[in-house]
């Protein structure tokens, strides 16, 4: 009867990418407490949990839901995983997921998870590059002693790529200190605190009357590239970039050479084509740049916590067959 | 009758410092320019320009007013400038001018012309604390990729040293960001955005509750190493410390140490002991230390308006004989 019993139960595989940090390590612990607020939710679910492909692969034959954590590199799922339904990514990003997933499970993302922080990391960037934080940093490296004057933030123009989550704080900050807010989102609908929106196709209109470009973009077949040289090259030699969503959106070569030959101001990246970024990758030593090393949106003191509120509501939602949120459609990327 | 009637104009000398960068150089173009709201007025008065000591000794036997941009250095006046009465300067800092200004001399400062761009600049150091760019900063050079996740500044604890123009806007800006303000001046008076008041005898007692310390202080005999070593070891191992109002403020050597033992997270400089900072100085060098050449608070569209703005409602009321703004009490140094 025990056996019974058990064979009812959800079977749920908790795996992480070998590059998580210690901090978002969905742990038994971890889940155990967020489970509190989820009565009787756990006693439906047997969970395992294991990283890497031999851990996937003792469990896979009887996984019926997955909860990943960070870009796990999972092989073609298909054959091997015949009860799979649902992924439950705890990235916004899952562009590296989606194709091994089979048709018909569903993938869930943490999409929200970095609203706060990093709206907060987005306004920090564009009020170092306002203040020519970037140049301040190359010039300290060289003892070069050169007053760079500027003037506040308020009244210049940021182009927002892309607002979500963290696009959406961004945007809030930013009209709080004053600033003009233009959006792009593959829609163009009307945004809280945008004053105005586009689409993709709009782009190049826009870009030149960018003081600041920040990228907060998930990586899809229509972002893939969407800032190249030609864009890079309308934006006024005053203005800064930052990218803040995924790398590939962006050209980081012509970025790059841009930054070398001083025609634009400044730049701020937090996400990279390969991470960790190698070590002889000429972006670390390029001018007028600063580098952090695809954290600075995340929050650690809630990080982990939120997706496991988001995985156990969709939990609750899986077991009483309703819809789940943050559904990611295949198609779009996102 | 001529010349009588000349004899009768105030006898005005314009002079810089040789370090002045153009955009805030007073030319007789922007006199005149910030004249136009006060009609009349450059009708009275009789101006010279010249910077260094021979154009001053040129002038400074008939000079009743002077106007200094920059830190100016004076040749002792007492005995060259009989009829000098009133100085000008278009700092908010004049330490350095105080000990050569004669007794009864009225000196009036350009207090408040920094509020808006340094509290900027001020919540930009906050917020690149918070988000360990300086040690973002220091890692680039060393190409290494260490991922250190934070958490927003929301309900963090500010410690603001002076609360003058900067500090107001900054604490205003650090309310906005939902943080907790503490502030410290010589009154300790309430004041509007900061939760609570100290004053300096306080300083030991809030140092442990920082996780940031923002100094904003002029140079005066009260302040002159008012942050020593003893104080610094006081603040937590996370805290961030920002300077952006006179160097001697804090003891910069016990500062460094405690960087690069990694006894604080993170500094913000934008003021040093010696300026142009030496190159031969250890501070460029200090790990998760972010240096600026005392330019960040610098608003160069408003700065040389607004001085002279200042300058021109102070002469209106000179001349009618009313009592100056913005008066420095030379035994408090500000």
């Amino acid at each position: 009867m025990a056996g019974a019993k058990a064979a009812r139960k959800l079977r749920l595989h908790v795996t992480h990418s070998d590059t998580i940090v210690p901090s978002q390590r969905l742990t038994p612990e971890r889940l155990k407490s967020a489970a509190k607020a989820f009565p009787g939710l756990l006693g439906k679910v047997e969970i395992s949990y294991g990283d890497g492909p031999e851990a996937l692969d003792a469990v896979l034959g009887e996984t019926e839901v997955l909860l990943a954590a960070g870009n796990v590199p999972l092989p073609s799922l298909a054959a091997r995983a015949p009860r799979l339904r649902w992924l439950q990514s705890c990235s916004a990003g899952v562009e590296k997921l989606l194709p091994y997933i089979p048709a018909g499970v569903t993938i869930t993302n943490a999409s929200g998870v970095h609203g706060p922080r990093g709206g907060e990391y987005a306004m920090t960037a564009i009020l170092m590059l306002n203040s020519r934080v970037p140049a301040f940093v190359t010039n300290q490296q060289r003892r070069i002693w050169d007053q760079m004057q500027t003037t506040p933030v308020a009244g210049k123009t940021l182009v927002l790529l892309g607002v979500g989550a963290i696009g959406g704080v961004a945007a809030r900050l930013a009209k709080q200190f004053g600033m003009r807010v233009l959006g792009i989102t593959r829609s163009g609908r009307p945004q809280r605190n945008v004053d105005r929106m586009y689409r993709p196709k709009d782009l190049r209109r826009i870009l030149p009357k960018a003081d600041f470009l920040l990228g907060i973009l998930p990586l899809t077949p229509e972002t893939d590239g969407l800032v190249g040289r030609a864009e890079l090259d309308l934006l006024p030699p005053h203005a800064g970039v930052a990218n803040l969503g995924r790398a590939r959106v962006m050209d980081y070569d012509a970025l790059a050479e841009k930054l070398r030959r001083g025609e634009l101001s400044g730049a701020v990246l937090d996400v990279f084509y390969e991470e960790p970024l190698p070590e002889d990758s000429p972006l670390w030593a390029v001018p007028n740049l600063i580098l952090s090393p695809h954290c600075a949106v995340d929050d650690e003191s809630v990080y982990v916590a939120r997706c496991l509120e988001i995985f156990f509501g969709n939990l609750k939602r899986y077991l009483a067959g309703r819809k789940l949120e943050s559904i990611v459609d295949p198609k779009l990327g996102y």
